[in-house]
């Protein structure tokens, strides 16, 4: 037995933990989710973890972990799970704090969705056969083609996984059955009596971090239940670029992150199926939107070449792939089709973003930002459309922020700072005490800093100032929003220097993006018609905060439309009809993509942009009044 | 613990058993081969063993035990593997007799085949693609089609499991691939550098107690190896309608057959491309033919109702299953096309058979038997084709015979007696001590006692004859072949009344099916222009015994042909050509089915053609002669 025993509190769960594997393997393998956005490589410093117990039995503390952890945090016993490695046998007690787990968090599935005339691509056929006799011994297989194509003048071919039920159904209620016919082209199903009422499909948005599902019911077009959940490969990488390069380490791991995300949506299935009461085997189609990434992983396809120059993708088109083909859990005949995309990093995501808010027929400019992990930046109108993927990281959603969350129970999502006292008061996610701050508390908070002149347009804290809220810790400034005796965790929650440096990054990426597209097409922010927000971090911002800091161009904040989900929307609109399909490929070779990175003058512009709101205060006259410091 | 130890002999191999199951069980899980064709029902008395210790663990032997073994064989310990029962803990030694085993046979996997104009499904066409650069970043998928537009002008999808290797296949070999082109429709696989020349199918004839598999390379249209093995779902009975019933009884007992049957075909693959130096990726595309319920078995499809009454078989049409969806291990890309039937129990064999035999094109009217478990009769020329099939069982395979045996080493093969003596002389294969009787040994062994005057026309053996090789056991007649000091088995071998029973019936199944065709199209024997005599069986069989037993019609020995495995020969055709498969289609709608029991009178022809060689001797003229019983 070369095995320690692990204890993981406050659970009380025990874990077996083979010498040589981590912490974070072990608490894993009994269920215990632990964060590293990083991809296990001990550089963020978010799976933290304090070791009660056993610690002759661990790795020494590493570089890694003296540049993660404070001397008092490594004192009290704080290790980083991903890195700490089991040495000899014994029992080690391990404690998992709160803000080091996958907690729940709130989703977004809600979303516009323009209405859509129903065209789906299956239909559900009754037939009435004649029984075989001496005179007549067709095939059963023969015998159902013939009927469907004298009852209902459609001629098609039988899928396999529909032969297979065949013999079985069609005898269950005297010769009558009820065929699913894929495109006028394929029976993919048989079942027994008249079952044309129970078409449903299943649409997902498959998001680097959440997952969305919608139940339809293909006969009304209507959503029928919803379910969503946390990408369950997070825990691989908080950004797409960690997971792509998990996957390429070696050739397993694809397979890995694969099983994953056909696990989750799975269970999204099931989970709308139950809530509706419908059989998931009446899911005849499903059809998903995601990143190229995303998309890839999912299919099993290696991604790897996307995240290097040029980043082609591999698969551009849209794809029909057996349900049962994938692991994907609906019925066994049914195909996922998987929409395409642009190219590399504007993904299917983003054509179904255009999609749903309609851009490609709107008479004057629009600018789409779908603000995520990678944000999708669309701009045109009718005449026609540019796209770019801003790589602008995974700090909306919490990660690489010192006290960062997602938007889950406890989460600081707004925030004010006092001019006079730069005192801050805040509301919080169910308004229970503070645990960490979510993507719009820290747009919030930066917005207020600046205003409140507790930084510069540099993004710098400003020194001198009259205040027990800023403190210097290990030579870095950071502003106290709350203090041990409120939150939640026990100790204070802070705005880091590094953390409002990570936002002026993430924010001048979207900008920046935003800013290339505008100039290729000579549109300044006053001919935007309508400038679509989507995304559920952009759902919750506060647009005067996110204009203040320079998120957006800045375009008259009653031009904003907030369309929450339009990826999920734009996947269930290609559920239900097949005209939307062809728009998708169409769009798909239509919309012109453009290479940020190749775009001339693009590392000054954003450099530019990192200022708060930006360097050329003529670009946001708005807000000029507003921004005192520099 | 409710397991007990079984112990088995002579190879000592142990395993274990729970309360309630079976020896055979027990002897499966370790690899042991028991025969028992009736599936295990306590009929056929194959399966015997002999307990050496441990009687007290086991079950009380039976009524059916006592009715399958002697009172001697019961005294020594003889139980039947199949339905005895283990009942408490305890050691058990059994020894299982040779007889009992499923041992190895000599297969036939040779047959004629007429030249095939080379016309294969796939292709395989070498491109070079341009890499991609910032200005041209479409996918990869794109770019190979592309380029396999621009270079080959075919316009094909590209299949998700080419698509899967796509990104790494084209950067292997800067940009240049070789592409397998399915039916100029589908790209199903993607390999770095120029791999044209390495273009291999695979046809399996799948016969219900032969399996035989050929490797082709389908650029020259050659077979470059063959294997062959006993089907392994002979376990779970010996006939078709065993396995059938088999697989109705419970529905995982369908994936039991089906999944070893794949896993034979599997072994098979590997063999052949191992002795040709071949990687079974490169195996491309698979055919496959075999009776209908095989093939069925074989498609994960229920054959339940092709053994009921009007006989439909469910799928009759020729189908394309992507390879890995059947688990079948060639290139992931590739299809298994199996060939159409043409009803219920006239299968693709039949199909093949007519195929390779070419009698659609006959000018005078031929005649083909292919004479196995199930007898495949077709009658016809290019003006029309009529066929049925006949279950004339497996006796000739040595089934349901007291000592009957597969054509093994030691089998009785071929057999005279002496007219005066009544002493019979024998060949055995490889020339061993016999150890039982195979097909062509049993026609032999029937013909030279009716020409011998021990049996009767009616098949009843004479009484008061002057021999001491005639015996009465338990009331049964049976006439000693080899006496236990020349035999291997250390007993007596011989031929009871109750086999010649077994072959009257089996030959007249034959018969009849042969006279029912020729009958409805008005030819007599003398009007055959070819006689194709297909199968293992036939093959070795001796014509003249056969005519003697009235096994055909009186066709002249001169007009008779041995065609060897001619379905794996018609299978292979399919597998070099898409014309045959057209051909295979309209032949499968073509050909006329003619339901025996259906046919007016046919129980009273059976009944005559009991007789040897038949009631009515003016149908046997030749041999009028020779048959002097009455």
């Amino acid at each position: 037995m070369s095995d320690a025993t692990l204890v993981f509190q406050p659970e009380g769960k025990r874990a077996r933990g083979a010498v040589g594997s981590t912490i974070l393997e072990a608490a894993k393998s009994v269920g215990i989710d632990i964060e590293s956005p990083c991809g296990n490589r001990g550089t963020c410093g978010k799976c933290r973890a304090v070791v009660r117990e056993g610690r002759q039995c661990l790795s020494e503390p590493s570089a890694l972990e003296a540049r993660a952890l404070t001397v008092q945090d490594r004192e009290s016993g704080y290790r980083l799970a991903c890195i700490t490695a089991i040495m000899r046998t014994g029992t080690i007690v391990v404690e998992v704090p709160n803000e080091s787990r996958l907690a729940r968090q709130r989703l977004l599935v809600a979303g516009i969705q323009p209405p859509v005339e129903l065209c789906p691509a299956l239909t559900k056929l009754f037939i009435s056969m004649t029984r075989p006799t001496l005179t007549d011994v067709r095939s059963d297989s023969q015998r159902l083609l013939d009927a469907l194509a004298a009852q209902h003048n459609v001629r098609a071919d039988l899928a396999y996984e529909a032969v297979k039920e065949l013999a079985e159904a069609v005898r269950q209620q005297d010769w009558k059955v009820t065929l699913t016919v894929y495109k006028e082209r394929e029976v993919t199903w048989v079942e027994p009596g008249d079952a044309t009422t129970s078409a449903y499909g299943f649409a997902v948005d498959i998001g680097t971090t959440k997952v969305a599902g919608y139940l339809l019911d293909l006969n009304k077009g209507a959503v029928v239940a919803t379910s969503s959940m946390m990408n369950p490969q997070i825990p691989y990488g908080d950004d797409v670029i960690t997971r792509i390069s998990f996957t390429s380490k070696e050739p397993r791991n694809l397979w890995t992150l694969h099983r994953l995300i056909v696990e989750g949506i799975n269970k999204l299935v099931r989970e709308a199926c139950r809530s509706a009461g419908i059989d998931p085997r009446h899911v005849h189609e499903m059809v998903t939107v995601g990143n190229t990434a995303m998309h890839h992983i999912f299919l099993n396809i290696s991604p790897k070449y996307v995240a290097m120059a040029p980043y082609p993708d591999c698969l551009g088109s849209a794809i029909d792939v057996r349900a049962s083909e994938l692991g994907v859990e609906i019925n066994p005949g049914a195909y996922v089709h998987s929409l395409p995309s642009v190219v590399g990093f504007v993904g299917a995501d983003a054509i179904a973003d255009i999609i749903a808010t309609e851009i490609y027929k709107a008479k004057e400019p629009s600018l789409l930002i779908d603000v995520g992990t990678n944000a999708e930046i669309v701009l045109g109108s009718e005449d026609g459309l540019l796209a770019c993927s801003a790589p602008s990281g995974p700090a909306w959603e919490g990660m690489q922020i010192r006290h960062g969350m997602r938007a889950s129970t406890g989460a600081i999502e707004k925030l004010w700072i006092d001019h006079e006292s730069l005192e801050p008061s805040y509301k919080t996610v169910d308004d229970a005490r503070p645990t960490g701050i979510c993507g719009s508390g820290i747009v919030d908070a930066v917005a207020e800093m600046l205003k409140a002149g507790i930084i510069d347009r540099r993004g710098a804290v400003v020194n001198g100032l009259r205040t027990g809220r800023i403190r210097r810790l290990e030579g870095v400034s950071e502003y106290v929003l709350a203090r041990t005796n409120e939150t939640g965790t026990g100790k204070d929650i802070v705005i880091t220097q590094k953390d409002i440096r990570e936002i002026q990054l993430a924010k001048a990426a979207i900008y920046t993006g935003a800013y290339v597209l505008m100039k290729r097409q000579g549109v300044t922010p006053s001919k935007i018609g309508k400038f679509y927000l989507a995304g559920a971090f952009g759902n919750y911002i506060d647009l005067q905060s996110a204009r203040v800091i320079g998120l957006y161009p800045d375009v008259s904040l009653d031009r904003v439309r907030f369309v929450g989900n339009a990826a999920g929307a734009g996947a269930r609109m290609a559920l239900l009809s097949t005209r939307i399909r062809d728009l998708a490929r169409e769009l798909a070779s239509k919309v012109e993509y453009v290479q940020l990175a190749a775009y001339p003058g693009f590392r000054e512009e954003f450099i530019k942009a990192t200022l708060l709101p930006h360097e050329d205060l003529s670009r946001f006259e708005d807000v000029r009044g507003l921004v005192t410091g520099d």
